[in-house]
């Protein structure tokens, strides 16, 4: 096992009609800015349970966050935030807002001139150092409502960055598993291929005598193949709701990539095929995956024949056997959401992409990504070819 | 699933010779108590560690806290806080220094004139109100590193007592599995002992649909069965003591008992056999716990089958004949661990005690025991007297 540091010190707050327990949470005297997103909270009640609850506080609000937070959107809220003199945020959506939120909490708070530079020098923002903020959590994926990363969107020169620091966990988080039966299908499809994904990157690379921490990835695995499928047929269905909305916080809060080496190649890859195509961030992943697990075969088939038999149940075969089973159920896995995993299923345009997309790495002067840090800009060119 | 709250924000620094992080750990104008047990951290070096990397700190020191720490020695040390203007305290030892520091840090900021009155009365201290604490840690075994309870003894009067509350979180603990190789081969095998015991306590229920939850149990029972004959075997073996090590922090620090029911019936009758003969914690959790687990055998047989399909490969037989094979193995692993599961193993004076132990219930008024509150004292008695 490696040597690590571990604190998170975010409240979850989890169960049924909890979003009340905001009139508590939130300070008494805050001055309090509501950030969401498309709107969507106020056509399922969420709205009305938050305004409800903070019908003692003075609150604005500030909606419009796009499913891939903009910059430029993010800095109209921290000038209502100056306008306002806003010091509580209370991101009120999935992690897009949260994500948005943290970025907000950080500029808000940022002493240089040039918020821009957060993501371009990768400025962390330190403990007590970001405006405090809550999440009230609508959409169970990317495990931002107990973590302190955020990744931002620039379109205007097509660029998503990431951020964060321990001064941006959330206060609190409130977590009501009832939300999930009010979203589109699509939206639960990528959230459990968004969390699947998320425990991969941290498990997928190669063993390190962290047995725990192995055991806790493959028991998120194993909860998400179980209730995934369930949700989709019934989202009404509060016990698998509940499990997967914990399984989405859990597989993103920190916990299981400590003392272990973590890959996120996958994900720096597909944050490409969004800013090029707006593909779903979810499905940029199951996307690129496969293929990156087929490209670095050697290097992760000890893991990947781990994977195959704890979390899968393939136990016949030779090692290779194992863990090319073990990339094919992932695939069917997929499917079974009914995620595609080629690219040429989401875009005519996708010759070329391969080029496009190695030729950015290279002009960042990126060292290698993934565990070894071995994935140089031409392994990416193979790795996207093969996604087609 | 049921409705849960969580909140963990102890920091953990964890690896090869991290005690050198204390001088950055401990506020630099505090006035710091050292609190140690008895002695040992004098003879392997942790000691000296600590002192080396607190030279730049003003420092005291208190040594001399019991296995059972005792109230009386306790308020010992909130004297010489007030007396040194102590705010800052550092527990360097197991469980028991680590729980005596919790109701000192309760004790040196209580209110009320009589401290007795915060295990009597079990006043909780609220979050920001305990003396802050930080800890190295030199036992792995009770979790206590990484949560906010304790266990406190008072010998004059054969209580024990439990206390806690969310103010008494450590601010920091530090874990470096080295000191493992370290310990007596006994405090080895009862730390394996306890951490497994605090599992099944939070596992051995009924089903309540917490699918991740079960999973992390099991996960950490998977690797404590893996790696506690490791470590018996070879205590310099870091990568079994550092999973180890992580077992017990995570067996404890609250994780893996939200949404669930909990059971505690066997810590809170292991705790008189420790009251009455001075046995060993661990060991009095390996005594009383597979009476308990065949006692209330139709409450738990549905667990107990999942528990021995998952955690002992048993695949066949029906639903009891696997439940009552996992109440086997459990036994078995006690014993692979050098750990005796009988009462008369310990003392010849066993006759009487479950009577004893009964009528103490009773006294005390407690309305039941065990995740369905139904464990009265005559049913005390009888898995006291089938522990014999």
């Amino acid at each position: 096992m490696r040597d690590f540091e571990f604190k998170n010190p975010t409240k979850i707050i989890f169960g049924k009609n909890k979003i009340a327990a905001l009139a508590k949470e939130v300070p008494a005297n805050a001055r309090v800015l509501i950030l969401y997103g498309g709107g969507s909270i106020k056509k399922n009640g969420v709205y009305d349970q938050v305004v409800a609850a903070l019908k003692d506080h003075h609150v604005e609000e500030f909606g419009g966050i796009e499913p891939n937070p903009e910059y430029e959107t993010l800095m109209k809220a921290v000038r209502l935030i100056r306008e306002k003199s806003i010091n509580f945020l209370l991101a009120v959506g999935g992690g897009s807002v949260i994500d948005g939120t943290k970025f907000i909490s950080a500029a808000a708070t940022h002493s240089g001139d040039n918020a821009w530079d957060i993501l371009e020098k990768s400025i962390r923002t330190e403990e007590g150092k970001g405006m405090p903020f809550g999440a009230v959590l609508t959409l169970p994926a990317t495990g931002s409502e107990m973590n302190s990363g955020a990744v931002i969107n620039r379109s205007e020169i097509k660029e998503k960055r990431t951020m964060g620091g321990p001064g941006l966990f959330p206060v609190f988080s409130i977590l009501d598993p009832q939300v999930i039966h009010t979203l589109p299908l699509r939206q639960i499809q990528n959230g459990i291929t968004d969390a699947f994904t998320h425990v991969l990157e941290q498990y997928l690379t190669y063993p390190a005598h962290a047995y725990l921490q192995d055991r806790f990835a493959e028991g998120i695995l194993l909860t998400l193949i179980e209730v995934g499928p369930r949700v989709l047929k019934d989202p009404t269905d509060y016990e698998a709701a509940s499990n997967f909305m914990w399984c989405c916080t859990m597989a993103l809060n920190g916990l299981i990539q400590k003392g272990v080496p973590t890959d996120w190649a996958t994900h720096m890859i597909a944050h490409e095929l969004t800013a090029l195509y707006g593909i779903d961030h979810a499905r940029t992943l199951a996307i690129i995956a496969p293929s990156l697990y087929k490209y670095k075969f050697e290097n992760k088939k000890d893991k990947l024949a781990q994977y195959a038999e704890r979390v899968w149940g393939i136990t016949s075969g030779s090692l290779e056997e194992k863990a090319e089973g073990a990339i094919d159920q992932t695939v069917s896995f997929f499917h079974q959401l009914e995620i595609k995993t080629r690219l040429s299923e989401y875009t005519d345009h996708y010759q070329g992409t391969a080029k496009i997309i190695a030729k950015r790495f290279e002009e960042r002067g990126w060292q290698g990504l993934g565990e070894r840090r071995d994935i140089k800009p031409d392994d990416v060119y193979q790795i996207v070819e093969m996604s087609y």
